[in-house]
C-alpha cells in the first residue's frame, strides 16, 4: 500500500487543521498517511477523532520551519524539522509523496537539496491550477525560478503537458507562452528565445504567445512563464479577486433593497467566491523533482488539506514522477 | 494659447469617436486642439457639430499606422502618417502635447526617435493609472521596456514621483517595487539590484517591495516594475475583471429572482464596472520623453478621448516634462 507523508507543522493553521484534513482524507483513500511533526501533540489531537488506525502513522519531528526562516539555512540546520524529516522519508522511498503547507521557498530548497531533480531536469517548477472561464489552466512556473533561461521554459511546457495528460485527463493540452503580445517577435529576451524552442518542441501542442488579458479566457491548458511572472499573476489574481468580492459586499450591504437583492443572489455569489478561491483546487506539485512533493497554500484548512491528499493519491497512482522522467529523456 | 495635437486616425474607433471626443473637449478647455489626419474626412465629420472654430485646427496627414505595422518600420516609412506628423509638430514645438490611441509600440518608437528623450533619461516609460481599494496607483513601466536595468527602475520611480506630485496632487507619494516577496533580499536579479538603488534614492519616498496580492490594496501610490511585468499586471487586470463581470452577469440572468435582484443592484454594479474600466481614467503619458506624448487606450471612445484631452491640458499647465527634466538632473 502506498504511503503519503504530510507535514503537520507547516502552514498558518498547523497543526489542528492539517490533522483534521488528514483524518477526513484517511476515510476515503487507499493509502496510509504518515503524519510528520511533534508526536505527543499529534497523538493528543488525534485522540478526539475516530479513524482507521491502520491508515495513519506518526513520525516524530521536533522542529518547525517558519515563514521567517531563510529557506537554505532552515533546510541545512533544522534537520529535525517536520519538513526535512518528511523530505528524507521521500528521498529514502519510505513514502510515495510528501505534502506541506509550509514555506514555499524552504520546500523548494529542500525538495531540490534532499530529494534532488529528475536526471535531465534543469529546474523543478511549481505548477498550480488557476480558474478560467472554460475551467482551469496550469500556471507553470509560479515562483520556483525567478531568473529563468529559455530552456527551463521549454522543460516546464513538457512537464506541464505530462501532468495535464496523465493527472488531469486532458488528451492534447494546449501550451501558451505568457507574453506582452501575440506575435512571434514580441516579448523580452527570455520569451523571444523560449518561443523558438517551444515552437520546435515535438512533445507539446504549442498554441503560441498568450497575452495576460486572455489568461482568464482559458484559451490554453498550460500557461508557461518564469517564476517571477507566474508569482505576479497568481498573487495579483488573489488580491484583485479579494478586492472585487469586498466591493460586491459593500454594494450588497448598502441599504435594505440591496440586502434583499443579496439574499436572492446568495447561491450564485457563493459559487463565484468559490471559483476565485484557487486553494480549493488542492495543491501544486513541484514538477521535475525526483519524488512527489506537493505544496498546498499556506492558509490551507481542513478542506484544502483533504483535497490535496486525494489529489496526491492520484499523482501516485498515475506515476506522475516516473512519466515526467520518461518524457524528458 | 497652448495647443494639443490629437491623432485622429489612431485606435479602434478612429476617426469618428476621436473627433467626437475632441469636439466635446473643445467646449471646456483653454487651449486649441490640432486634429491630425485626413483633412477632407475630418472636415466632413466636423461639419455635423457646432463648436468654437477657433479652438479646432486641422493638419493633414495622409497615411495611417495600423496595429499590424511593425513599429520601427512604420515610424521610418510612413512619414505622412497622422502619428509621425503629430510627433513632428511636438518636436518642432508647434504644439505642447500629442495624444494618440494608436499602436503603443509605434507611439513609443516615434516618441523616442522623433521627439527624443529628456537629457539624462535612460528610457522613457509608459505609466497608466490603475484602480485600487483606496483610489488609484501609477503603474510604471507598462510595456515600454521589456528588458529593464535596475537604473531604469530607479528613474521610473523618480519620474513617477514628479508626475504624482505635480499632476495628481499627491504630496509625498509612496513608491513600491513589485516583487515576489516583501523582504529586501527577495526577487529576481533585476528587483534585488533595483531595491538597493531605490532604497538609497533621496528623491523618492520608498516603501519597499510590494507583493502582487497587495497591488489592489492601494498600499503605495507608485508601483515600479519592468515593462514586461507591468504589461502583464495591466492586461491581466483587464481580462480577469472582464471575466468576473461576465460571471456576475450570468448570475444576474439566471432566473426571475436574480433578474429582480440585479435591478435592485443596478447602480452599484455600474459603479463597480466603471471602477474596473481603467480607460475612463484617461491616458498615460510616456514619462521621460522630451515632449508631452500621451497614449490612450486603443479602444477609446468619445468619453476616453475627452478625458485624455482634459488631462493632457493639465499636464501642459503643470509643466510635467520640464519638471521631470529638472528632477532628473
Amino acid at each position: 500500500m502506498s504511503k503519503i507523508a504530510v507535514d503537520v507543522m507547516g502552514g498558518d493553521h498547523a497543526p489542528d487543521e492539517i490533522i483534521k484534513g488528514c483524518v477526513r482524507a484517511a476515510k476515503e483513500i487507499d493509502c496510509t498517511l504518515v503524519l510528520v511533526g511533534r508526536e505527543e501533540s499529534i497523538k493528543e489531537k488525534l485522540s478526539v477523532y475516530t479513524y482507521d488506525q491502520s491508515k495513519i502513522e506518526i513520525i516524530h519531528a521536533d522542529e518547525v520551519i517558519t515563514m521567517e526562516d531563510s529557506p537554505v539555512v532552515a533546510i541545512r540546520q533544522k534537520k529535525q524539522s517536520s519538513m526535512v524529516v518528511g523530505l528524507k522519508l521521500l528521498k529514502d522511498k519510505q513514502v510515495d509523496g510528501f505534502i506541506s503547507a509550509g514555506s514555499t521557498g524552504a520546500l523548494l530548497t529542500g525538495a531540490t537539496l534532499i530529494v534532488g531533480r529528475i536526471p535531465g531536469v534543469e529546474r523543478p517548477a511549481l505548477a498550480p491550477i488557476i480558474p478560467t472561464k472554460t475551467g482551469y489552466s496550469l500556471l507553470i512556473d509560479c515562483g520556483a525560478n525567478v531568473d529563468a533561461k529559455p530552456s527551463y521554459l521549454n522543460q516546464f511546457a513538457i512537464m506541464g503537458t505530462v501532468y495535464m495528460k496523465h493527472c488531469l485527463g486532458i488528451s492534447n493540452p494546449k501550451v501558451g507562452l505568457i507574453n506582452i503580445g501575440t506575435e512571434e517577435e514580441k516579448g523580452n529576451q527570455l520569451t523571444k528565445e523560449a518561443y523558438k524552442l517551444l515552437d520546435q518542441e515535438l512533445n507539446i501542442n504549442f498554441y503560441g504567445n498568450i497575452e495576460a488579458r486572455d489568461i482568464s479566457e482559458g484559451k490554453v491548458d498550460i500557461l508557461v512563464c518564469d517564476g517571477f511572472v507566474g508569482n505576479i499573476v497568481l498573487k495579483f489574481m488573489e488580491g484583485f479577486g479579494k478586492w472585487i468580492l469586498h466591493m460586491l459586499k459593500v454594494e450588497f450591504m448598502r441599504n435594505i433593497k440591496t440586502k434583499f437583492a443579496a439574499l436572492l443572489l446568495k447561491k450564485g455569489i457563493y459559487s463565484l467566491k468559490d471559483k476565485f478561491n484557487y486553494s480549493t483546487k488542492g495543491g501544486a506539485p513541484f514538477l521535475g523533482v525526483n519524488g512527489l512533493v506537493v505544496k498546498t497554500h499556506g492558509s490551507s484548512k481542513e478542506q484544502e488539506i483533504y483535497s490535496t491528499i486525494l489529489q496526491t493519491e492520484g499523482f501516485v497512482k498515475n506515476q506522475l514522477v516516473e512519466k515526467i522522467a520518461k518524457n524528458l529523456n
